[in-house]
């Protein structure tokens, strides 16, 4: 039980899962007021009430831990409609994905995380198996439910519209040049409904 | 005169062009040998015979400087050609990119300068000045030419055709989940020339 629980002084033992969220809302906390920096197992703890112990037993690194906790934060932001209105469905979801985007410090955060992943393995491999993943899979989802109710074309591979779609967006958030905005999400989807052809 | 010119012992002045290409060469062989982190002043001026106030003067920072090496060495690659075939040309320079994403350590290097940019502005600045707006140009050129030639509806912004071809290459390369390939160059380039509709 000693694995699953944590003490907090005078105060007995919690369930898991309450010490589990108090640990994500504190690593989020300390992700979105002062960054992927600030996000150690130590602060975390003592912000928590958990024991380090804990956190070591629970997560690989800080780095995954601050995952988690972005990725909770913004799960409900980000979930995938579905009205039967696949150009509908994906518009709506992509206008909710440039706010979050767009918003302070999320936007800042999300860039910082997939930033330091590219010189910390670790931190890659919790970002494609935590986010990257279940990311694709709801947009996979959805593409295939209209592939089947035949409003996308059946030989279209739903992974490369994700690309097209999201991976367009993090494009100026990771090389920004241009605005990240409602229009942009609408032209987005307009180009891959239509095509480029006259 | 002293400006423009290195002082290389025994061999007298160099034109401040052969001066400015041996520093590049010199900031790119540490890049793609050892990362990022070995491109400082002191060690580019060593390897390229010049003095650090040459680079100083140059470069406001050794990543501006790692980024211009980078970006001379991967420049005629990237060169975008004009048959008149749109479809054509889209695909052969998607090819091109696709292959040196896949590189090493071409790949490895244009993603570690991406992520490191997210939390050092001088860096950011360099990247969108010196590659991003510079390689958008050339896209957006080029398919401005095709609309003009009647190619591409004449209402689409060039510019998020970018983000949804080159732009859907980098997600796969900093949030890495499926494969940078031939085929995945020539899918993005059909979506968007006939769209998604069945």
């Amino acid at each position: 039980m000693s694995e699953q629980a944590a003490l907090r002084p005078g105060r007995g033992r919690r369930p898991a899962a309450a010490v589990r969220q108090a640990i994500l809302a504190a690593a989020t906390e300390l992700l979105f007021e002062h960054g992927l920096a600030a996000v150690t197992f130590e602060k975390v703890a003592a912000r928590a009430g958990a024991s380090k112990m804990t956190l070591y037993k629970w997560w690989p690194s800080p780095g995954a831990l601050a995952l988690d906790g972005y990725f909770t934060a913004v799960e409900q932001t980000l979930a995938f409609p579905d009205t039967g209105d696949i150009e509908r469905d994906l518009t709506s979801q992509l206008h909710a994905f440039v706010r979050l985007l767009t918003e302070r410090p999320a936007g800042r955060v999300i860039a910082e995380l997939v930033g330091a992943a590219q010189t910390d393995p670790d931190l890659a491999a919790a970002i494609a198996q935590r986010y990257t993943r279940p990311r694709r899979a709801l947009a996979v989802d959805r593409l295939t439910r209209a592939q089947r109710a035949g409003q996308v074309r059946a030989e279209l591979d739903p992974e490369v519209v994700v690309d097209q779609l999201w991976g367009a967006c993090y494009h100026r958030l990771l090389l920004p040049d241009l605005p990240i905005d409602a229009g942009f999400a609408d032209a987005l989807v307009r180009n891959l409904i239509t095509g480029i052809r006259p």
